[in-house]
């Protein structure tokens, strides 16, 4: 009998390395491999013959032309109406070309980002000039400071809200998830894109340090799904699902490169935030999108007249010949280290925001009646913080976020030796020197409280990232570093020849590169620094600065987004961290699940009923037999429960009682003509008899019928009523009894699957592959389960769950390695090896011996049967 | 009868989307799958022993370390003892932590390039030694400057031919089919190390237009295997073959980051170049090691007083405020198209160059017989050349190559209005101003001469690579690009206020960047070019170059490093194009070969050996039977062929005529004893009569075993002969026969599979898979070969040649589309998946019966053996 488990992970591989995004609903993909696989198959094979067909069309229409041509040939204006025509057509074939699309997605990212930064603009710019119109009342003054910005966040939460909930937050976690290949139902909507855009407009427009960042790869995520849509109007291609997702990866690309106009750092930066495993070709994609995008971006700002030619967006002005001494280098690594240790704060301190918010019964009562008191508190807390004439003359209150990293950027030093240095500050510059307080005391009290505030003000419900404010408490925290070594040594430390005095402004950028690469757990920060400031001479102390603040982040916390996945709970497998040896010795038998759900291939539809009702898996195992326990293939719950309706659904209930009682009509008429009182008696006596038989039998029918028991006899009333004045209660139930009698022959029945699609090629595993190779095919090809076999006998089944336990189990949060769970019987398992080569020369001498195979299957449950 | 198709494709995928190199063997390693899997399996338990083994022992030793503690208190110098005891356990388990390799990678890899550099400037610095002082001889400096780099790239490609032929050429492309999974012999052993360095400092050591790039990706995995290997001496992780691949992909990246300093685009290039399928979790590895050997790398510059502080190798001094117009992006994007054809025709010029001395046999002849002599005449051709007095003057001849990249990258303009400028040129670039000719023709001339003198250079048999010599022409064209943009418009395009001259030394950077980005088919160039000259502000006319130039130059011609593959004819697949949606329509029915050579569970010895005979495959399919083609697993050849050997060998026939003889000795002992002269006689007949029989019947025995036959007639003569006095010649014919009829007995027995090692998990598609996706497959799990089956039935089997094939036909190199093979016959096949469901069900229904299953396949075989 053939096994037919066929190892089609081709057909269950979507996109190299990532996952399907076909259709969105809410079902994780994997799920459905099988009727995609199908799908698919159609789907090629009419495509295939729409192109063919096509291709013989345009052969025809081609020799109709020339007719045309020669026939027009008279005409003056014919030549350039067949011009345009054919112009036309080839604009048209070259539509499902990849590089308009990716052209098109970035011209229409720039435009986005850029009109979004104009609005951002232009709200902050409303809220300086009614701050500074009102400066004849300090009260009015901060009325207006905190007004603005609790109306705008209010707004956008509200409108996220009612529009698409979905827009809330980073998109970062979620992109991650859909590229893994969970299909995140509405995510991808054009609502959500308004409700994103609006949304993200109106929060970074109050002036909240908040980011644009994360919501931009969502929103170009957006971009392209919605372009792919359009552009399938013209063309098949745009259909095809594993194109999606690779256009989806190079739209990640976009978000990031064109919100800071940084190529070759949203690549990156995508890559590593998005993806586990990454197809080399795709990244050609990303890049040439992202170039483009950033590329308008910056000429709209050329266009625009803010610009001169096309710079980087903080464009900074170190010295060149000499960038930073060797000496210097202990500080850059302590700038690091510290910066591993604040993200992996913040990561912490965002979740136990959340967690306490959630957690607090009465509040959360409360927050969640009135949804808009929570951001609207929040935001009314940080503003009247930062508004200038109180709190926040201490802290630079009245910059905003681009402006505070403009001058965290700058290339002089503020202080000298304690005293703030006496040159002449250049408008934004000013708002860090206070008459009274020391330049030092301003940014630690403006890196603790942005610090907390940046945690709180992420965990409101609008649009936002946390990588632009992170980013500026970087910045601040390496201004201080570098302020302080600047005053350590005023003439710098290179000792022979020239003085070349230390530029704080450079630890301002390695502090930036460092705290957001911490908590995003990312080394590209690197990179998109050096675009953004649009010199590289740091080169090296950013990136050991950035591995350190990496090495020590990752070590503590998992990454904000990774942090954020596991808050929402979404479906994602976490990494494996680095280095850890014990990966490789873990085995799947120590962690799969021994006891699966399957369904053999000649079980009856009772079988199907109870395993229906006892599992909420999505998909089932079929196996040959429980003897064998051969996989055969593995059904969707949805196809077993319309073959159980088929069977048994209300279409062949009714038929059955329509047969039921038109033969009961029948019989009951034969009956009360003869004899009618005698006959009756007879019928009736001859019913109770029966009645009482099918009791016993009948004892034990479920009382989950009943409402379908009252609907039958509610019929039969019906139907039989009219002809026997008053059915006794009896007779009545002898009816029931026999449909349930029925019901039960129904369910007693083989299944016959012919009307059922199987998926033939479930992902199978052996027992002794490694926790490291099974997550590495888990993450590979977007896996949600594999079946474990042992020479085609099914023995055991691994989840994403129990994958993401015994991962997690090994490495705790807290660096307390757990042994794996089921890891101390591997010893009592030396069997299994012998095992198999035992069931493989079983194999052999069953074959040899050429009887009937099955009877001889030395199995337990074969034991059991005889 | 269960067919054990497991589709461990775990154990078969060795560590994500790359491949194994386990041991230095030659053989594909796909095809030993089998073998590795289980000598994983039992690794992985003996490791998982050891491992508790060692936790045990290590609480034991707890426990007397805690005693010997108690005993030693009493000592003084007891606490320190015991402290560094502790200390080196401790140092000693950290050894196998990834970042403590990493680091000593680096380290290693660092002191490797700059000791390299340093021979390299003193060989160059010794040859203008040379040439200097003989300047009054033209003749002698004539000499000098010719006879040294002669011998200098003899030497070199005679040791690197003697010692480790391995060593020779880039190296970049044998890595890249090793990370494939594909296990070349002998590259990465210490001699070959050996061989790599001391040829590479030799041959660029001569001044020749050679790169170190390409060579320390291969020094830099040599690094990495050899240090595996120590390390191995310590900790049993570095046997893990998944762990090796993994250091062996961050080595690339370590030693591009350590050639040029450029720790990011080091790790970029080497993924762009290197692989396929990039897991994301290497590229931290990848940003570790090459960050670490790039700063050590600088550091040691610094230490040795050239340098003042760590910055770029080549540094540029551009201005920032306003590096380039918006209106200079035009001669940008000539640049990047000029480019993609320049870098098309070099892979194309490479090509021929190899391909003419291949084809033209009387001088491939006489190159084989002198194998110096080819190296020796390039080298003088060369150097002849670029001799300074002579043509050398108009093409800046006396430059070194790293001279003539920092003159080119100049921030000043050389000519105005096409007269040269006559400011002070500091010395190096004096050499490209010539009293009577233009800077235009000497940068002409310089491309023109490099171009093809570079193309010629490569192809000699020495350690080198084409990356630096490409850059330093790209550059050359930038330049002249900008030269001609600086005459063109002497005051810069800007027209509003403030006058910003043209850049030429920014036109140089982005030619560098495209030129050498189209060669290699590659984007981070960019990066590369960035951090070599330590000034980002050029970035997007730089992206913009670099993406056209690649789009330009991937639809000509293959990449430099794909090209040597082809030529070398390396096991790789070739990447798929960009935005070919064929690949979606063709599948995996299309281009399978339908003739599977296979083997049966039940076939015998003579099928064995039948089928070892007529294929040369490396491993075979196991099916149940020929009628059902349910596959089982596959048989190495080698395998099958020692339970051949096993069956028929030298032990069993030796036995078996040992046997015989015993038997014949007693026969004739009891035949002679009773009448001599009549038992012998009627013996005789007897022995007669069989040999008739006999000879009718062996007439078909192959001549192949005469050989063997002979050695039987010498030990039959040796056994017998000393009892009957003349044997027969047909008496002795007659036992030959016996002992063939034996042997055909033994080929006639069944096949006992009990020893041999079968493979459960070969790696099976379904025939509907596309071509995208078996590529993806292919390239992702680094497969040679999969089965193609339907539901557990073999139908087909596809190779790599079978896919290249495909991939090759669809996408021929001019650009000329052809249709697939096969591909013509889908429409006919639409039945496959009708036929599908029908097998599905032909299933059920025969489980259904329940009768004895191989009679009811109704498959063709079945209808001829009726």
């Amino acid at each position: 009998i053939p096994a037919p488990c066929v190892a089609a992970i081709s057909d269950k591989l979507i996109s190299k390395g990532m996952s399907a995004v076909s259709s969105l609903c809410v079902c994780v993909s994997l799920q459905m491999y099988g009727r995609y696989t199908q799908d698919l198959g159609v789907y090629a094979k009419e495509e295939a013959a729409r192109l063919r067909e096509g291709s013989q069309r345009r052969s025809v229409s081609e020799r109709s032309r020339t007719l045309d041509l020669l026939e027009y040939d008279k005409g003056r204006c014919a030549k350039c109406r067949i011009c345009t025509v054919r112009c036309q057509k080839f604009l048209i074939s070259r539509v499902g070309e990849d590089w308009i699309f990716l052209i098109l997605l970035g011209l229409l990212m720039a435009l986005v980002s850029w009109v979004v930064d104009f609005c951002i603009a232009i709200c902050l710019q409303a809220q300086k000039w009614m701050y500074g119109g009102l400066d004849s009342n300090v009260f009015l003054q901060y009325l207006a400071w905190v007004t603005y910005p609790v109306v705008l966040i209010t707004f956008s939460a509200g409108f996220t809200q009612i529009l698409a909930p979905q827009a809330v937050g980073s998109g970062i976690p979620e992109m991650k998830t859909i590229l893994r290949g969970v299909v995140l139902k509405e995510y991808l909507t054009f609502k959500t894109f308004v409700a994103k855009v609006i949304g993200l407009t109106c929060a970074l427009g109050s002036g909240m340090p908040l980011g644009k960042e994360g919501p931009f790869v969502h929103i170009a995520s957006l971009c392209a799904a919605l372009l792919s849509k359009f552009m399938s109007l013209f063309g098949g291609i745009y259909e095809n699902e594993s194109r999606n997702i690779e256009m989806l990866a190079a739209a990640c690309a976009v978000g990031v490169g064109c919100c800071f106009a940084a190529p070759i750092g949203g690549v990156l930066f995508s890559i590593e935030v998005t993806s586990t495993f990454f197809a080399v070709r795709n990244y050609w994609r990303g890049f040439f999108a992202a170039t483009f995008s950033a590329f308008i971006f910056r000429v709209l700002a050329v266009w625009n007249r803010d610009e001169e030619t096309i710079t980087a967006l903080f464009k900074t002005r170190f010295r060149l010949d000499f960038p930073f001494d060797l000496q210097e280098l202990p500080a850059f690594a302590v700038i690091g280290i510290a910066s591993g240790f604040g993200g992996a704060l913040f990561v912490y301190l965002n979740r136990l925001i959340v967690q306490f918010i959630r957690k607090q019964k009465a509040i959360n009562k409360f927050l969640m009646k009135k949804r808009l008191l929570y951001p609207a508190l929040v935001t009314l807390l940080v503003s009247t913080l930062t508004f200038p004439p109180g709190f926040g003359q201490f802290m630079a209150g009245r910059l905003t976020q681009k402006e505070s990293l403009v001058t965290l950027l700058d290339n002089r030093t503020w202080a000298k030796q304690g005293i703030a240095e006496e040159f002449d500050y250049i408008s934004h510059s000013q708002a860090w020197k206070h008459p009274q307080v020391n330049v030092f005391v301003t940014l630690v009290l403006f890196i603790v409280m942005k610090f907390w505030m940046s945690a709180l003000a992420t965990t409101i419900p609008v649009p936002c990232g946390a990588f632009m404010p992170v980013f500026v408490i970087g910045a601040a925290f390496g201004r201080l570093v570098g302020e302080s070594m600047a005053a350590w040594f005023p003439d710098g430390i290179h000792t022979d020849g020239t003085i070349y005095p230390i530029v704080p402004g450079g630890y301002a950028v390695v502090g930036a590169a460092a705290l957001s690469g911490a908590v995003t757990h990312t080394v590209s920060t690197a990179v998109i620094v050096f675009e953004l400031t649009g010199q590289i001479s740091h080169i090296l102390p950013v990136m050991i600065a950035v591995i350190l603040a990496n090495a020590v982040a990752q070590s503590l916390q998992p990454s904000l987004y990774d942090s954020i996945i596991r808050i929402k709970k979404l479906p994602y497998l976490p990494e494996l961290g680095w280095g850890h040896h014990e990966y490789y010795n873990i085995r799947v038998e120590d962690i799969m699940v021994r006891d699966v759900r399957y369904i053999t291939l000649n079980c009856c539809y009772r079988d199907l009923h109870d395993v229906l009702l006892t599992g909420h898996l999505k998909t089932l195992a079929l196996v040959e037999s429980a003897e064998s326990m051969i996989l055969l293939g593995s059904i969707e719950r949805a196809q077993l429960q319309s073959l159980l309706s088929q069977q048994l659904g209300r279409p062949r209930r009714l038929e059955y009682i329509r047969e039921r009682a038109a033969a009961e009509k029948k019989r009951l008429s034969v009956v009360s003509n003869p004899g009618s009182e005698d006959g009756s008696q007879r019928a009736n006596h001859e019913v109770r008899f029966q009645v009482r038989e099918a009791t016993a039998r009948g004892a034990h029918i479920s009382r989950a019928r009943f409402s379908w028991f009252f609907f039958c006899w509610q019929f039969f009333c019906s139907v039989i009523c009219p002809l026997q004045s008053s059915p006794s209660s009896s007779l009545l139930l002898f009816y029931f009894l026999q449909i349930a009698e029925w019901e039960e022959q129904q369910l007693d029945e083989q299944v016959n699957f012919n009307n059922c699609k199987i998926d033939p090629a479930p992902f199978q595993l052996v027992e002794r592959t490694s926790l490291h190779k099974t997550h590495t095919i888990f993450s590979l090809l977007g896996l949600d389960h594999a079946y474990v076999t042992s020479i085609g006998r099914l023995i055991g089944v691994v989840s994403l769950k129990e994958l993401r336990k015994a991962i997690e189990g090994s490495v705790t949060v807290k660096g307390v390695k757990v042994r794996p769970p089921l890891a101390s019987f591997r010893d009592s398992g030396t069997s299994s090896s012998e095992n198999e080569a035992t069931e493989l020369h079983k194999l052999w001498d069953r074959h040899k011996s050429m009887s009937l195979p099955r009877e001889h299957v030395p199995s337990d449950s074969d034991e059991k049967s005889q």
